[in-house]
């Protein structure tokens, strides 16, 4: 892995935060607060960089573990941005609830349901407060492999740690002061009880860390497994769709 | 305006969509059937490449006029594709009253929840189906001046008519035998009642067409209004965002 001044990469990106705020015009940040470490690390950068009164914190509970919640709050008493918990619960099973006579549930499209509303919620209250931009809270690591969802946590206008791997926000997430209870626990989507990201991608962010710099910077694998490797890439290939605009017909010679 | 061999085009179109369609090994194509033009156009573009049965069509009312729904049944029975109508209307109103005690509702912000739910709906569908793609009903015009709800009727996987202007739409249209009573009404969004494209936008497509060409082909703007000119570059700089990846911060010379 690549060795970096974190300090320095720190104040790097909330600068680039701040420059993107007021280019933007923007009135506020606004950020889902899982609970977990990416979106902490996120919370911190933007409150550094433009204050804590212009960022917003949500929590959106979806039958969410209460822990996650309790984290929710821990950092944002900590950092001191507006914070709310809206439980979007109740939202959810009426969904679920109308749209079950048209075609029966399963787990992979409810999991994708409840981001999505996550993502809708955020613009939803962004757009009510003013100008606001969604940040962001995705890692180099699960952007790759494409662990996020389409149009949910993946529907934002910026990524501050966007190409930060994962061993790097733990980093820059000690530096930030981030409650070590946020940054030990299992890292998790908060879509299914007892689901964790490790656990449901089968690797550990340690080793998906390293193979992705290896591609990233076209470096050999001495040293890794062949079958993860094969798995990264695997997954890198089917999230190709996700990284990328909806491609377009292209008109190209048609003209007559 | 560019003339094009407009036969051409449904057929280069169609095999586009197909060869998409199969390289991404999908089950099924999903469009939201608005009961326009663009909806009508993509459906039966959809329908000449895969064939009726694997592709379905949901009408997705919001508070809209009936005369929406009809005009999406009658698109539907003429293509025969699969199709239904899910009124979205009650979990609106359930996800206003939930999020109304922590934010009070606007017009701008309740229109863009409605574009997003389809959007979600779309896709909820479209994965407990299987491998589908939701498939975007965007014309050059509308992309271009960015008249569309970022993740909302913008979050889609292909978007086969995305770089035609709208009044080629309405040429294909016409030999794609879309009924007249489609193609001549005025477009609209159907976010609320009355809206028209048109009237929202102040200009007509005829005049965004020509000026967007204009653009697009780095020609001279004789004999166009300065004032409408000047209307549309704004929309387009305002819509960047609208049409890439969100930005991330770039680590670049931070190593150490």
């Amino acid at each position: 892995m690549r060795k970096l001044n974190y300090e320095k990469l720190i104040t790097a990106i909330q600068y680039w935060i701040k420059d993107y705020f007021e280019l933007a015009n923007a009135d506020g940040l606004i950020i889902g607060i899982s609970g977990g470490i990416d979106s902490s690390v996120t919370a911190a950068l933007c409150v550094n960089a433009i204050g804590k009164t212009k960022v917003y914190g949500l929590s959106l509970p979806c039958e969410s573990i209460s822990e996650d919640i309790e984290d929710a709050k821990l950092i944002a008493k900590q950092l001191g941005f507006n914070f709310k918990v809206i439980d979007l619960t109740s939202i959810y099973r009426k969904y679920l609830n109308d749209l079950t006579p048209f075609i029966s549930p399963i787990k992979k499209a409810t999991a994708n349901l409840k981001s999505r509303m996550r993502m809708i919620t955020l613009y939803y209250f962004g757009q009510t407060l003013g100008n606001s931009l969604i940040v962001g809270t995705g890692n180099r690591a699960e952007i790759a492999i494409g662990y996020f969802t389409k149009y949910g946590d993946g529907g934002t206008d910026i990524e501050p740690i966007g190409r930060l791997y994962k061993q790097e926000v733990r980093e820059i997430a000690k530096l930030l002061k981030i409650p070590e209870r946020i940054i030990n626990k299992p890292p998790s989507p908060g879509l299914w009880l007892g689901q964790t990201d490790e656990g449901e991608i089968g690797l550990s962010y340690n080793t998906i860390d390293e193979i992705l710099y290896r591609i990233d910077n076209n470096l050999d694998f001495e040293g890794l497994e062949k079958k993860n490797i094969e798995k990264v890439k695997a997954l890198m290939r089917n999230a190709e769709h996700k990284l990328k605009m909806p491609p377009m017909f292209d008109i190209g010679n048609i003209t007559s």
